[in-house]
């Protein structure tokens, strides 16, 4: 009998910001692949018994290679096993998902794809502001701040990014922010567009730092701690 | 006493989609405002003998006017209430969140924000892909098919748009799609691009169409029901 898998997304950290179908699935699974961010108290939600099998990637930190994450899900539901992968935020968001879905297909293990609140609706809620406005900031865009190799990436779409009127949300871009700025900045965007850093949002540990474009590189340098981190640009990031 | 809003998202339709925190929040509510779009069986985790107050807005409909929204809200809230503001998706995108904060604060009214699962993970979901990719889609970006007259808007950044490796979610855009296709192409996005159409995500109705930024008018014509839906744009509409 071939198990199934659930790709579960876990919201930004809080365990009440889990859906009621994430903790149905938690609560059934036979085994729970997980992330560094999704752990913790999300962890408590998942069926006594199961087994709890830590995958997480983090920023310089040496961690399974994806191929070794594929093939451990694909065992584990040959195994007949309810799998649940878990994965921080949403899952389909910068994650790895497609690797994932693509090595479950082709070992023919039926699957699903749960939906969650990604890091970013968390980010502006915690700092009491909506992403897009109706009258000017009508766009709002999602980016990495990292490729593959760890810098940032060269094909960025500066026109997209430097658009004064857009909010922008960089993902895991605390390390490259500095080189990102001076490009936005050299492609017209102004020193004095508001900034965000949100970090460890929706945890005890959260952190919101609000500045500008300009300021931000040394804000981050000053204030942030070692928790994965959205930084936020735009008319928006303002805030209240 | 003054009483306290909360801001509760509800996710795309499938009350399995909720988080704890919503649900949490309805069943201590003493009155639940809600959208046409988050009505259904969400609202059956309302507290009993709450008050339930539709205030919705659909496209073409008559519809309260946001200040009475706001209104309604701050009366609510100053006469001691528990307030659930309920909005469909996540409330901090292409909502009216902004004005009804601003009407909050000025009457001096705590408030919170609850994040959502928004419909563009939710139907990127349903149709088993991730809205990023590692090596080639590295930047999603959402945007509204109309502004406040109902057209497409004018100032469109065509540039951001009309990226071929960014995956674009169109948020309201079924009546204006066309236009937006012929200025896309316009701008060199090719009419083979990908296109998804995905109505009433997450709910029985849902319909999910494949086909082409070229052909996607048509299959709109043919395919659509009247129900909220988003048109998907880029390498991973295509799918298994």
């Amino acid at each position: 009998m071939t198990g199934f898998v659930s790709f579960v997304s876990s919201g930004p950290g809080d365990p009440e910001l889990l859906t009621l179908k994430a903790v149905d699935r938690l609560s059934t699974a036979d085994a729970v692949l997980f992330d560094d961010l999704s752990s913790g108290p999300i962890l408590a939600k998942a069926r006594e018994g199961a087994d709890m099998v830590g995958v997480g990637k983090r920023a310089g930190r040496a961690s399974p290679k994806q191929d070794h994450v594929s093939r451990l899900l694909v065992d584990y539901a040959k195994s007949g096993a309810k799998v649940v992968r878990l994965k921080s935020g949403d899952s389909g968001l910068f994650g790895r998902l497609e690797e994932e879905i693509i090595a479950c297909r082709e070992a023919g293990i039926e699957y699903e794809i749960i939906p969650g609140v990604t890091s970013a609706m968390a980010a502006a809620a915690a700092a009491g502001i909506p992403l897009t406005r109706r009258l000017t900031a009508r766009r709002v865009q999602f980016v990495t701040g990292h490729d593959v190799t760890g810098a940032l990436p060269e094909d960025l779409n500066l026109a997209a990014l430097a658009d004064p009127t857009a909010t922008t949300v960089i993902f895991m871009g605390k390390r490259t922010f500095a080189e990102l700025a001076r490009r936005l900045q050299g492609a017209g965007m102004s020193a004095d567009t508001p900034a965000l850093l949100a970090e460890s949002v929706s945890t005890p540990e959260e952190k919101l730092v609000r500045g500008t474009l300009g300021a931000m590189e040394q804000l981050i340098a000053e204030e942030a701690a070692d928790g994965p981190a959205l930084i936020l640009l735009g008319p928006l990031a303002e805030g209240r």
